[in-house]
């Protein structure tokens, strides 16, 4: 894990320091779930976004690796477990209403959407359309052959 | 609006063409409601995170503002309407799922936060605290007494 989320050390200058320790996120608006921007940590492209439980939550901080919560499959989500590419967490940030979180990660294997390309985002909308702006980094029917 | 969105002007290189005409945004899956993530048009910093409806979207495609779904007030909310902060979208981004959307904003007034802050992603995790890494943009007593 990085130096920063969980150790002394830190990366930015801290203007002022929050409200005391041991802080806690808010899961109650979204029945125990709450939204996790995976965000690139040296570009910022957005990368995806999934749930978290406090379960994931707990796990993600414990790990240094992100964790969701599966909203089809109802269970914990290790991004990353069964292809090894983890999202290595370099720094998490929150929200004004505790209620969202963005984890900055190193996406290992270079990918985080599961159709092969690094950001789930690769479409843009124009003219009513979704237009594919990104190449693919693997072929998903390659990769989930094996 | 800027020239992307809608108009047939591209800013970015394509690599191939979704699947159609007047695709549509799923938002079956959270009751009628979708997570819009705002992200500065230049810096890719996060700066917010809200819901839109149908209605939302395509007030937001139409006007090139941002327009989100209020859920603790249940009604339609133009960011910026009150404060003329307004998020003028200059590209919009859709997930592999069709469920979650990026708009790529500049952010008029210089904060997207009620609290003052550029973004509302302005406290960062560290040893179980949450410490604000950003100075305010402007006094919320402030700016909210006039």
């Amino acid at each position: 894990m990085h130096d920063s989320v969980l150790s002394k050390d830190s990366r930015e200058k801290k203007e002022e320091k929050g409200n005391g320790q041991m802080e806690k996120l808010n899961f109650s608006k979204g029945n125990g779930l709450l939204p996790a921007i995976a965000q690139d940590y040296e570009s910022n492209e957005v990368l995806m976004m999934a749930y978290i439980s406090e379960e994931s939550w707990q796990k993600t901080l414990e790990t240094g690796k992100a964790t969701y919560w599966s909203r089809s499959r109802n269970q914990l989500w290790i991004k990353g477990e069964s292809s090894g590419h983890y999202q290595v967490i370099k720094d998490i940030l929150v929200d004004c209403d505790e209620d969202t979180v963005i984890f900055k990660v190193e996406q290992l294997g270079k990918a985080a959407c599961h159709k092969g390309y690094k950001s789930c985002f690769f479409r843009r909308v124009q003219e009513g359309s979704f237009v594919v702006t990104q190449k693919p980094v693997f072929e998903p029917s390659e990769v989930y052959k094996k």
